[in-house]
């Protein structure tokens, strides 16, 4: 077999990664929980562990790989391809692409996680077919990427895309970056378990998952919210509700800036739902989207689901970086 | 002389043209009244007869001027080049570059008036040398114009840009788009107006230009809101600086979303004002920034004022609409 090529989306929780042929199907997975607490170095020498691993799921030998790509939340230096912030994993300036190519001996490309997921769905998945596509992943919290004319939207520092930090509510609640009115103060889980925790602590609300709700998002499983969806739970309906009716708000917005032709919605909670947000979505969006039909825009969930980021992180290693 | 080009700015009140030379300077300016009432067939034999007399003003004949462009307060289809949709006139899919050409007997090349005035402060004014740029033109609404890759973004339908209603507080104030929240119900003429005329005769608050205000932008020039803020008048301060600190909020929502290098401020009511709105805008902005340090987006007022929209009108005509 040749042009295989591995990609790695390193999370805060979890690593995974899979091999694709040149036709990009992907012929093996593999995953691991990210032994977070044991710092950077060791962090890189379990994506090298992991690697080993799906090359012999595969039956491949690791030279058989042309291209390594790596997914971190974090954002990356357009001119060096080096981490320069990842909160999640407390980084900071963290040099992980040198460590990284000194432990797995070979060049490896670095994007941030949602940009990969983003130009995966462009290249491969929902959006495959239109050139200009936004995309919104709502997870723990919620991140964004834009592909104008094929190219992914770096922006100085490579910081364009963080669509969770928009404010599409000045003065509004309190988002855990310190500034108030952000998207994913409204829709992420983080978002959901905060005002689940609120309604049901200090107002004394019902709801089935009374139990699991702590004020962090670390409690809250993505499942949970859809079995409480599926028991008709009206408290954890508001919540979502709400929630995924600001992210229509804030793809209304994104129709006035860039007038894209396709936005994909992805990511842990989106995955879970899945097309019952559409409604919720819509009613946000249709309501304050402007000189365009609403309908002008495709507005379709992901495709390739959890393969999307370290997919696109592949993808962006076999272009050497230059999505 | 040779390679002269005529770039016209059609606004709602009145008609600004320049013809410019091959090294952009302009060698002549022409002005007048918008005949908003007597419909567009009137108004494109206007356009002609101040074409006329700006070569008469210049010492040229018509034959010498090698393009002409028109910038339009509509969106303009990127595949026809045809105004769809110009609020301002009143005109809906109303085919005037057809009805242009016939009167004037030369191919015409429309775009909207905020692209053009954007594309200008990027070639030649306050954002020259950089390639990634966003503008923000306040008058008696708001509009924008985004540049990346030294090309300007149209997006579906040419509605890419429509940077006034980006909903920066979803449920806010009320806009004269029927929506709420969007950045022009809080920064522009219309929304000072609006808000001061509600401060004066509802609340009874005292203000210098209590004898000056109505409901509707018309009646309020900027040159009276500058005079006022000279005056030191608190009511009016105090409106002028709540939305310019919302304009703050949406360029850091731009600097998350897209992180350009540079964005400029435009327009009628920021040429009257100046360099004392900067704080105001910075306020917004500095609170509201993610991810990068709020000094590595260079924010900078208009160098080329009135002359930004017609000039980029006229290198929209040399570039044969390919901006």
């Amino acid at each position: 077999m040749e042009d295989l090529k591995l990609g790695i989306d390193l999370g805060g929780t979890k690593i995974l990664a899979v091999i694709a042929d040149k036709n990009n199907n992907i012929i093996a997975r593999a995953k691991a929980k990210t032994k977070f607490k044991l710092g950077p170095d060791a962090i890189c020498e379990q994506m090298k562990k992991l690697s080993d691993e799906i090359c012999s799921k595969a039956e491949i030998s690791f030279d058989a790989i042309s291209a390594i790509g790596i997914a971190v939340p974090s954002s990356i230096d357009p001119e060096t391809g080096e981490c320069l912030h990842a909160p999640n994993l407390g980084w900071k300036n963290q040099p992980i692409k040198k460590t990284l190519e000194k432990v797995f001996g070979r060049e490896i490309y670095l994007q941030n996680d949602v940009n990969c997921g983003t130009y995966a769905e462009f290249r491969l998945g929902a959006a495959s077919g239109f050139s200009n596509v936004v995309g919104y992943f709502v997870g723990t919290g919620l991140g964004g990427g834009i592909i104008l004319n094929g190219k992914l939207v770096k922006g100085i520092r490579g910081s364009a895309g963080e669509l969770g930090h928009e404010k599409i509510c000045f003065g509004g609640r309190k988002c855990g970056c310190g500034a108030r009115g952000c998207l994913e103060a409204y829709c992420s889980k983080t978002a959901f378990a905060k005002r689940l925790h609120k309604e049901i602590e200090k107002k004394k609300r019902k709801s089935v998952i009374s139990k699991l709700i702590g004020k962090d998002a670390d409690r809250l499983k993505s499942s949970s919210i859809a079995r409480a969806l599926e028991q008709e739970d009206k408290l954890v309906k508001e919540v979502v509700s709400e929630g995924f009716e600001a992210l229509g708000v804030a793809i209304a917005n994104i129709t006035s800036i860039l007038a894209p032709e396709c936005i994909v919605i992805g990511g842990g909670v989106v995955e879970a739902l899945g097309k019952q947000i559409m409604p919720m979505i819509w009613k946000g969006y249709e309501k304050n989207v402007f000189a365009i039909n609403p309908d002008d825009v495709q507005i379709r969930l992901s495709k390739l689901g959890d393969d999307a980021v370290p997919l696109g992180a592949a993808l962006n290693a076999e272009k050497k970086g230059d999505i």
